[in-house]
């Protein structure tokens, strides 16, 4: 303990170095007031109500958390509105008054601790902040599909200032999951199913959030720290169920599941969140050698790691009881609880002599670090300026643009010919709901845009008919359909899933739907068995295709449904994923041509179910298929059509850079998606099919000819050899530059020897 | 080089000790010589052509291949017979004639060899010589359903001897594959999907084949080596996907898919052979951490690795060139190729240095020490006795017998009433070629029994009508059956699928099937992505059991297809698996009550391909379910009905030893498999929701009840600790004892602390 000069407590010096004061807060602390900053059990929406006047209050369960550990670590959801928080318009806190909220909760907390210690407020920000008025932004998968890694900073950069300028400090997102099996249902929150991608857009997520600044810098009012959500493996768990087990192994590990993080940390990540899932029978949030060793000691991370819901409580499984649990889940490397009872009571459990008393404060240091690094001991009580509206909103319509993926399009039948009468069919072709997502906060009447809006807006001329809904048999409303069809030039088909919730759903402890109602098919505890749409949507399907009208279908989903017939039968098809609240905008955009398809898969799309897995990225043996249908995808990795074609010359090798000369041999503007594939040769591991290692989005007016040129460094060429480091290794390598992965198995290669290894990353086996 | 004291050189003393013969014998031969006794890349029917007397003449194939070593090492299929060797009964050679044309070929060898070293005759033995004429036994899948170690080890003696007296030296027997995933078409080569039972049966066909004797020491006349097949995870390959990639971890690999091996290796296996696949990028054949740091120096073993054919020729993929994978795959620990190129020119590759010569001496030393151990220098021209023909069917009918599973009944329909009236319907009712499986050599006509033949002989009132094929959706034959099963009491609908490869299939170059033709719907090479029947078995089964006659459901299969229909509409269930020729006999008197059904499934049975994996040993995670439906299997593991019902009373628990009453409550003799399942509470690494540890089958007469006591030592506690050695580590764990292991989740439990540990086994981490 130190004082300054003046008298006050060194902790207390803005000036002074972080990890000075923390040292010195740390020294002053009692046992139960470090146990108290780990904790984060309580659910923000518990800590206050709405009064009469439309202010609020304080709840005695806040008094009363506080009063427990004489201050209060973290407080998750304060400004969380959904169906399972049971909070909306009339309970929550809308944008204006998030900043009151916080401010009455955190004077509550600071003067209630005896050293004066603030709260960090952890809020949800998957696809923005899920809170009233929070501006929705596209699914990670649709993110995925855009292949734009500038346009999602700026997008997540948005959705970082609305989280602090409402009083929240700390983002939790979704990015390190891989999307290995459709049947999960939080497929809607990866990135997709390739590692190099979401490495990418991890980086983008981290640079928007966070902001360019030193490392262990402050963070400006605008910025958040993110916990990257999750750490590790949990796209993998078999069947596609949620927060089993996950057998692989570890090079599976480090070269599907880990990269993404890794980026993440090498990007500045204030924060990972440990999994559910366990990797080979060691559960992550007990798992020394994931948290510890690996994350800590070979990466070099120096942020916080949180555990999951109730994570820390699960351990109690093997361990016998909670409050080992919450010792072995600290021993471990999690620095702060999610919910538990475990996590609380670490004071006992040092006392008990389950984990060291230095375990406790090396977690305590991390979690004051980032109060420190947030500058919450001089400005408790500040939020950050409010963003403008209307940017959020013009970013959330463009990445809903950048996802449209146009499938196929027969004899060119998109765009939609001037004049033309359409049939806009089925059960998303006029709901904002569903095209939300799961993580999504109730939204407020007349925000967003349905297809039929925007096309209505446009002025074409369109006979609207629903059909059927989402889920479950009822044929009735496909007669009117047909009829609809039957009397127009072009049926549009809006088909999909939905991740909606509603008050009907029930809920686990940890908010995943349980008991599943309505018209809810994916989402976080929403796996499924079969990957087809409902079956009233199949019978709509056969019968709207049936009429002879030229039928687009457009699919709205969180996870690729399996639905050949579409690609059999329609004239077209998109995908749009989950495209926010503007998502009908961009769709309309993309069929009346207003805007070229520019969304690239970033998944492979099954047959069935009983194909899975189907990811491009399999290892590259002589296996032919199976005997009753192909192994391969319905529609590849990384495939996607504009309204024009390009050509692709053959890749020159020049040192370590690619060159392709892509050209636009249609007649209109468009653009294509340079991606850049890797074929190993001669390795010591068994290689992969294809590995995407580089992609670069080109814009081509017809006739135009441009070179894409790739560097060819580490992150192109390294790979987890059989020791399980991670460098760039003598071998041989063809490279592909191709328009997807099934364009690339018959591109002309280039061939690369390389002789001499790279310097390594500092990446070493887990 | 050592002469004995006759002036015959040690090598030619079989007083000798085998590994001083060895020596001596190696010192005397040039590089190669050595290379050639790795050489095994001739298929054995292109050694001989039968001539116009019947008798037979040696191929220039054979000299010349002999000719390039001055030697042989062995001959692969010399007497394989069926449709990819092209080998039937008028080309190949029948039970009489198989020793002479052994001694045909080996007296070539010998001849042409300077020192007079003998080849090796390495035979398919997978369920039965693949011989004409051998004994075929039912497939490994319906051995699993037996539960009946002593009974297999009985049957694989029976066709060790028959191998040994047609002058074959080696049996290649499936043993060591999982199965995981019922979509893979080997699934019929595996005893099923759980460790233990795989171990246990493992133990059996080593036993069996090879005979009790010294560690080392000579085989009887009538005893054959084995090859275990496949090491290591080959049923773990992802979707099912025949020699494709396994992502497994090595806590998983050593919990599930080594303990088979492990087991075999214990009993004294003499030879494993090195799979297709790749365990988490690093392949099987040039794995070296496996086959030399798991195999040999943690296990201990001492005997012959052979590669699966034509994999070491398949590591050219990352190796560049055949010279260099056969480099690898001998310096990983591959003694013996199996058709390849590559291992051709390791004399070669030991000039250019890629592989020591100290790696070729060690691996001709192990094959020269198994000629040793046959006694092939002094018997070369040897074939072992006989067995009693009728023996053998005895022994397979018993193992088909042992294999039915009745998966529900009804009001007791079965067994079938006396005086019924039986519509015996469907594509297996009337077929002995489809209950065979894969890895079958032609039948004489006349062999085996189908359902219709052993009903009529019965004299049972049969109307009998196809109905349809297994494959297609010919409907045409469906009214016939209606009209049967309308006039009967009782319709038997023999369902399922068919591995019986036809003269019109186009193989691989490994024999997998690779263009599938007429009615195959599984083996090698015949991977499913879906689990149905063919259409028109599905249709019959809806007009069967529409017609209102009670149904039974007899599934004749290489895979559980998953028929919940069956489940749900036919008053009874069974599956035989593969059973073998006799098959039909089998199935006819369970049907009518002259047997009673006592298998247990060795696999869980899913509701759909979508809903894999559904294996009962999946981590105890707090998964609920698909929310289209649940993630359990339609039956579970171990299920099986007896024709009477046994009640478990509670497990008393004393010292190490578990102890359970059975009680026979029904009216009927019969026979439970009373089965140890483990869960563990306290652990370290994250539990299994049940492991089978032991099982025992009890006869009991009506009322009759009976003490079941299991032993509790380190082979049924021991567990892959954190760091992956086996051990028993402390803990607590539940001992459930049940009839199958949906009834072991509900079973009344007995804890048991372990405070100390047990010595360690001798397996280490990978």
């Amino acid at each position: 303990m130190t004082a300054t000069r003046q008298g006050t407590p060194l902790y207390r010096d803005p000036a002074a170095p972080v990890d000075d004061r923390v040292r010195d807060l740390l020294a002053r602390m009692t046992p139960r007031e470090k146990a108290g900053q780990l904790n984060q059990r309580m659910y923000g929406w518990d800590a206050y109500r709405r009064t009469p006047d439309g202010g609020f209050e304080l709840t005695d369960a806040l008094y009363a958390e506080t009063e427990r550990f004489a201050g209060l670590g973290a407080l998750y959801g304060l400004l969380r509105a959904d169906a399972w928080s049971g909070v909306g318009h009339t309970t929550g806190s809308g944008a204006e008054a998030g900043a009151e909220l916080a401010h009455l909760v955190q004077r509550h907390v600071v003067e209630h601790s005896r050293l004066g210690i603030p709260a960090l407020f952890v809020e949800e920000v998957p696809h923005g902040h899920m809170a009233l008025d929070g501006t929705v932004l596209p699914v990670n998968l649709a993110v995925g599909a855009g292949w734009d890694p500038g346009l999602y900073e700026r997008a997540a950069a948005h959705a970082a200032a609305e989280l602090r300028a409402r009083g929240g400090h700390v983002a939790l997102v979704s990015a390190l999951d891989i999307a290995r099996d459709p049947r999960w249902g939080r497929t809607e929150e990866c990135f997709g199913e390739d590692p190099y991608l979401a490495a990418r857009l991890t980086e983008a997520l981290v640079r928007g959030m966070q902001g360019e600044r030193e490392p262990d810098g402050p963070f400006a009012p605008d910025k958040a720290p993110v916990v990257l959500k999750h750490f590790a493996g949990q796209g993998a768990t078999v069947g596609g169920r949620n927060s089993a087990e996950s057998e692989l192994g570890l090079r599976e590990l480090h070269e599907i599941h880990l990269p993404a993080a890794h980026a993440g940390v090498r990007a500045g990540a204030a924060a990972v969140m440990a999994a559910y899932n366990e990797v080979d029978g060691m559960p992550c949030c007990g798992n020394r050698a994931l948290l510890t060793g690996l994350l800590r000691h070979r990466w070099g991370f120096d942020g916080l790691v949180m555990a999951d819901g109730l994570a820390v409580d699960r351990l109690a499984r093997v361990t016998g009881d909670k409050i080992s649990a919450g010792a072995l889940a600290l021993d471990a490397g999690v620095d702060l609880g999610l919910w538990d009872e475990g996590f609380t009571h670490l004071e006992e459990a040092v006392e008990r002599g389950l984990v060291s008393e230095e375990a406790l404060d090396q977690a305590v240091a991390r979690v004051l670090r980032l109060k420190f690094r947030l500058g919450l001991f001089e400005q408790p009580y500040s939020a950050g300026p409010f963003p403008d509206p209307a940017a959020g909103r013009d970013l959330s319509t463009a990445l809903a643009r950048a996802a449209v993926t146009l499938l196929h399009n027969d004899h060119g039948v998109l765009p939609v010919s001037t004049g033309s009468c359409i049939a806009l069919l089925g059960p998303h072709a006029d709901t904002v709901a569903h095209q939300l997502g799961d993580y999504t906060a109730p939204q407020r009447p007349g925000i967003g845009t349905s297809v039929l809006d925007a096309l209505r807006r446009t002025g074409v001329d369109v006979r609207h008919a629903k059909g059927c809904a989402l889920t479950g048999d009822d044929l009735s409303g496909i007669p009117e359909a047909i009829a609809a069809a039957a009397a127009s030039d072009l049926a549009v088909l809006v088909l999909g899933g939905s991740s909606a919730r509603t008050p009907g759903t029930e809920f686990d402890a940890n908010g995943a739907a349980r008991t599943v109602v309505s018209e809810m098919t994916c989402g976080e505890g929403v796996d499924l068995a079969g990957l087809r749409l409902g079956a009233a949507q199949h019978a709509l399907l056969d019968a709207v295709t049936a009429t002879g009208t030229p039928t687009v279908v457009v699919l709205v989903q969180g996870r690729p449904h399996a639905v050949p017939e579409a690609a059999e039968r329609a004239a077209a098809l998109l995908t749009v994923w989950y495209p926010g609240p503007w998502g009908g905008e961009a769709i309309a955009d993309v069929l009346l041509g207003r805007a070229g398809p520019v969304g690239r898969l970033p998944v492979s799309v099954p047959r069935s179910a009983g194909h899975l897995p189907v990811y491009y990225n399999h290892k590259d043996t002589e296996y032919g298929g199976y005997v009753d249908d192909g192994a391969g995808p319905l529609h590849s990795f990384g495939h996607g059509l504009a309204y024009t074609s390009f050509a692709y010359g053959p890749p020159r090798l020049s040192g370590r850079t690619v060159e392709v000369d892509v050209t636009n041999t249609g007649e209109r503007h468009g653009r294509t998606v340079a991606q850049l594939y890797l074929r190993r040769l001669v390795t010591l591991v068994w290689p992969r099919a294809l590995e995407l290692r580089g992609f670069q989005a080109v814009d081509l007016e017809p006739g135009e000819c441009r070179t894409v040129a790739f560097g060819l460094g580490p992150d192109q060429l390294a790979q987890v050899g059989a020791d399980l480091e991670t460098a760039v290794l003598p071998g041989t390598v063809e490279i592909r530059v191709a328009e997807s992965a099934r364009r690339a198995l018959t591109a002309v290669p280039v061939e690369l020897r390389v002789d001499q290894s790279f310097t390594a990353p500092d990446e070493t086996p887990l």
